[in-house]
């Protein structure tokens, strides 16, 4: 199955978006949704934002969830209690940070590939369940609402937020509608059997392993019904880990998912499973190999290497653009066939 | 505040409940749900069986959810890949297994201090997501349906299911209202605001801890608008951990919840909090010392000792009855003043 990476790649780099703020530097533009809206493509870019870096000291923000600012802490290099060999995540005394903070920021197109990028986000971390950011955010139109959800992050753990607009302009926000550890959220563009859908992926503590669930909802805010949909497989690409990537498409032949597999040793790829119509949660099958494996040099190196991960997809006619963060630090697209990935799908 | 153990505890003993099949014996009958029906005291215990064990091999049930029937499994004790350092939960290669299955029964009384224990369960396992056992009933009450929801463990994770009745002997399910990792879920008595609404206690896998949230809902089924509630503090009794207990009851002075603490070396105690009536997310205080700590024989040994931890509570007039499953072993019950807890939370 032929996969064609644009020629322009990558289409948003931090270069590319002025800091919210001068004393802070973008660090990473990456795994962004996307929809169209007015004959434009919007996409929904997580920015990645840290203090600007002093000799000696690690400086990290945090929001203050009463004052709605976010405040630059900072640690000593040579702090014994301080360890920084994950570049997203650090430890000190016990507790997790992380080293910027993300706001998710609209990028506008009129042909899908040349981007202009907002001066300030859309939506940016003020609750205290986004206290160490909003990050990776899909959009799923249904009717005429866009529905965006999108992962809140704080010492309370990783959640999925709502916030539903119409215009893009306008933002309502509805609340944590996944406690923690969920993330990698995808609603399904109606409803299946009379409720809203979607898949989520828990990552639980004591048992059991970060797998891809189905749930369902009278309302988009509320969840419940929840199954299990797929886990890792031995042996194949997605052998350490899976979560959802692309809000579904629905086809003749059953619903499609881009999602994202990663190695035990963190390659993280693309590939797609087709579903049931009408119960989601029943696999009709998985792709045998990756459609999208990190490869290129925007891929391979960045502030985390070898990742391929999307959060949004179009369609149109039979071309599937798949927008995706690479090396979790630009912004990339490439198309595909959806007839050929549905070939590869029996 | 005085409390006062019933002077026959324990009420309820493994010695006291046949097997469910003549190859099984039970080895704990604990952590029961409580509520009073047609003027008796019915508990639903918890009662975990294991296949009898033979010299040199180490047996466990597991469910197959396909033929419905629990299968028992078993390893040779010297096989080097096994680990039992846990009573509770083993480890074979990699993977986890409980080492007996639970199912829940019901146990009747009419004065609350001498129970009958049913000889078959009212619930069993019986989905994929039970594969390890249903566990920690509670039950609440909601006009003329009696809600019970308990723990669904398998290699899934630990979930939570719910079951409605209206007559203890017809039960109907409604699936899983929680994906791993949650426990503990106490539903409120009443709509809080126009919705229903609970406690519920996430383990997320890596940022934040378990702690007790709150959600609401339009149905019991689907749940949302996800709030933090309380986590564990310092240098208290419930330093370790946190979890929902008995269903809160309803008082003057705002939703009064015992809940279950745990110090980082596992003893776990009964201690209350009380929550604002229309916000119940937000938390009034917290009692200092425990209610209850392990101290008598049967809460310091058995199957896992130094363990107090409720599932239900009963209230008439101004007496609560704790019920409790003590060193996860047996079922007890213990008296207090309510006004006298009120009192110590201040």
């Amino acid at each position: 199955m032929k996969v064609t990476r644009f020629s322009g790649n990558p289409i948003v780099t931090p270069g590319d978006v002025p800091a919210s703020r001068p004393d802070f530097e973008v660090v990473c533009t990456f795994n962004a949704g996307a929809t169209v809206f007015r004959k434009q493509t919007l996409l929904m870019v997580r920015v990645a934002e840290r203090p600007r870096q002093e000799e000696g000291w690690v400086s990290f923000p945090v929001l203050n969830a009463e004052t709605r600012e976010i405040e630059v802490h900072r640690i000593a290099k040579n702090d014994p209690g301080l360890d920084t060999s994950d570049p997203r995540v650090f430890r000190y005394k016990g507790e997790g940070y992380l080293s910027s903070i993300s706001s998710l920021r609209l990028a506008r197109s009129s042909d899908g590939f040349h981007f202009t990028v907002d001066l300030q986000p859309a939506i940016r971390p003020q609750e205290p369940y986004e206290a160490f950011g909003t990050e990776d955010a899909r959009i799923t139109r249904i009717g005429r609402t866009y529905y965006i959800n999108y992962s809140a992050i704080s010492s309370f753990g990783v959640t999925t937020g709502l916030i539903t607009t119409t215009d893009f302009a306008a933002y309502e926000r509805h609340g944590i509608i996944f406690c923690p550890d969920n993330r990698d959220v995808v609603f399904f563009p109606e409803k299946v059997n009379g409720k809203y859908a979607c898949y989520h992926r828990p990552a639980p503590k004591h048992l059991g392993t970060p797998d891809i669930w189905f749930a369902n909802s009278p309302d988009m805010i509320h969840w419940g019904e929840h199954r299990h949909v797929i886990g890792a497989r031995a042996d194949a690409w997605d052998s350490g880990r899976v979560g959802g990537g692309a809000p579904p498409f629905k086809t003749d032949r059953g619903w499609l998912s881009i999602y994202h597999g990663a190695t035990p040793d963190d390659w993280y790829c693309l590939g797609a499973m087709l579903a049931n119509l009408d119960q989601p949660h029943r696999i009709i099958a998985r792709t045998p190999h990756p459609i999208l494996k990190p490869e290129t040099d925007y891929e391979l190196k960045g502030f985390y290497g070898h990742v391929v991960f999307t959060c949004g997809a179009t369609l149109a006619g039979d071309t599937i653009r798949v927008y995706y963060g690479a090396a979790d630090t630009v912004m990339a697209v490439a198309e595909l066939s959806l007839n050929e990935l549905l070939e590869t799908l029996k």
